[in-house]
């Protein structure tokens, strides 16, 4: 019979061997890994500048400018054998788009793109021809960037950053929104897969009416999906949430549970004062009569629950 | 026998088939590659806003800030094995050291970090550490930024782009210099590759001093070696160059080729008035006594020739 004392050391090496096993990003998830990775970092003291809205906030002189960064992956973002235009324009469009979440216009442009250096110069002409036709469409100029490699078979990334502008008196962030106020989501949800995320409209000329007329309490934009992003908004109100899913603007195909789940619609979601809203509408009907705007919901004084749905892109692939 | 339109039909489908075959990036080359993409973008009016320059710069009000963008790429500008600490300092100070090169500061960051969500936590937390340590040292906060998945096995990608100040009078461009401006470097050249392009220190500190007692007319740092940068500072200057090579400050272990050719050293080089330089090489001498400041040529009214040596993302690799 053994001695009990090796039946131990055999446990205890099996219980190191897992405890020194090093966790993953995946296993953690990504909004853990974030705020690991954001608590060692150099932090503006202002929290307006900080990490956590559409965009940064940059106090210059007195005025402010709103900063944003944010990566197309190949085999991610994009399969390879999507059309390039296609895939410089959704990788301008989803800046621009967090431009005018904020109440924003993008200004200038730095793009970056790591690429395998056998790929076709027409594939990357293509890429850049798209990012061209965003950006002549919804502004914003070329100020710099990079190319580099990335070694060969290995998925291209192309990395966007960009300064914009913004009014102070128009600047909406996700955390102005009060109990009581009335979410409403431009266009329809759902089934962005099937193509809309790849050639969706940033809502820029909408959100500049929105802020010059009915300047909403709380904005964003919906890029990980309503389940994902409005619980977002509600907690940096410090509020709760109603939402009414037989209300939700689903898209042609889908069903309420994609409108709620699949992400990628790019639509503004935003909260404002109930006294506001009827007259809204019948504005909104009249200025764009073409894009829905529909009342799904409200912010409550409960607190944001957790919800089914959205997307992370280290837990959930 | 074959008739003649047999052979013809054989030769025109090599032909067409050669000439349909995409042309690659690496046989284009880098500097092609990026011509031929900002051709079909919108670019601001202003030149000095346009890609070029150490920095792109943008005017804001009366004032101006400096903008930049820069990516590592693991398997081509890190190994893997690389400590992960030492790949985020490299990260922060290489665009540390672009506005540097300006007369400059980084203001805030927008890190951008895609990789393999089976990647360690420890991994990314210890290139976020080395990241924090450079920003802390030689300034600049994190704004923002992006974490991505690439799929399994696929390299990482550390993309950093950052907002910075310059005072308008402080602002140096490379395309200042004069025929008869004195070309100095700081530090030493060469060997960058065994350990020095990972932990190099940004000339920060030296290039404020530098813009505020002796400025240069034109100043940029030397990160593809001093062989493929300084023909590019004496383009943007409108003039030729020649350099003693004896007089290089060689790194311990390298000879003038690895000096002239290695690349990564990060140091300034800067086209000066003769007349400075006396006065310039005694103060340096007080200020900075553990850093050479060497003179190696002057500009010239010849024109920039090609020279040998320095590193092209897309054509030598």
């Amino acid at each position: 019979m053994e001695p009990p004392w090796q039946c131990s050391f055999w446990l205890a090496l099996a219980f190191w061997t897992w405890m020194l096993e090093p966790m993953n990003l995946r296993d953690l998830g990504e909004d853990e890994v974030i705020r690991r990775l954001v608590a060692l970092m150099p932090l503006a003291e202002e929290p307006a500048a900080c990490p956590g809205d559409d965009c940064a906030i940059m106090r210059v002189g007195s005025g402010m400018l709103l900063l944003k960064t944010d990566a197309l992956v190949e085999g991610v973002h994009f399969r390879p054998a999507e059309s390039p235009e296609r895939i410089g324009w959704k990788a301008i469009a989803r800046v621009t788009s967090d431009f005018a979440a904020m109440g924003g216009r993008p200004e200038n442009f730095l793009i970056t793109v790591a690429v395998d250096p056998s790929m076709a110069v027409s594939w990357l002409e293509g890429v850049y021809r798209g990012m061209a036709a965003c950006m002549r469409k919804h502004g914003g100029l070329l100020a710099g960037g990079e190319t580099s490699s990335v070694p060969a078979g290995n998925a291209a990334v192309i990395s966007v950053a960009a300064v914009g502008s913004v009014k102070p008196e128009h600047m909406v962030l996700r955390s102005g929104g009060r109990p009581g106020d009335v979410l409403l989501v431009t266009g329809t949800l759902g089934g962005s897969i099937h193509g809309k995320h790849l050639d969706f409209v940033p809502r820029v000329e909408e959100a500049a009416w929105l802020v010059g007329h009915h300047k909403p309490g709380a904005m964003m934009d919906l890029s990980d999906g309503l389940g994902a992003d409005l619980p977002r908004l509600a907690k940096a109100s410090g509020c709760g949430y109603e939402v009414d899913r037989a209300s939700l603007p689903v898209a042609d195909g889908c069903d309420a549970a994609a409108a709620w789940s699949d992400g990628e619609d790019y639509e503004l979601l935003f909260a404002i004062v109930a006294d506001c809203v009827p007259e809204l509408l019948e504005e909104w009907s009249v200025v764009f009569p073409e894009l829905p705007l529909t009342v799904i919901g409200k912010l409550t004084d409960g607190s944001a629950e957790n919800s089914a749905g959205g997307w992370d892109h280290f837990s959930l692939r």
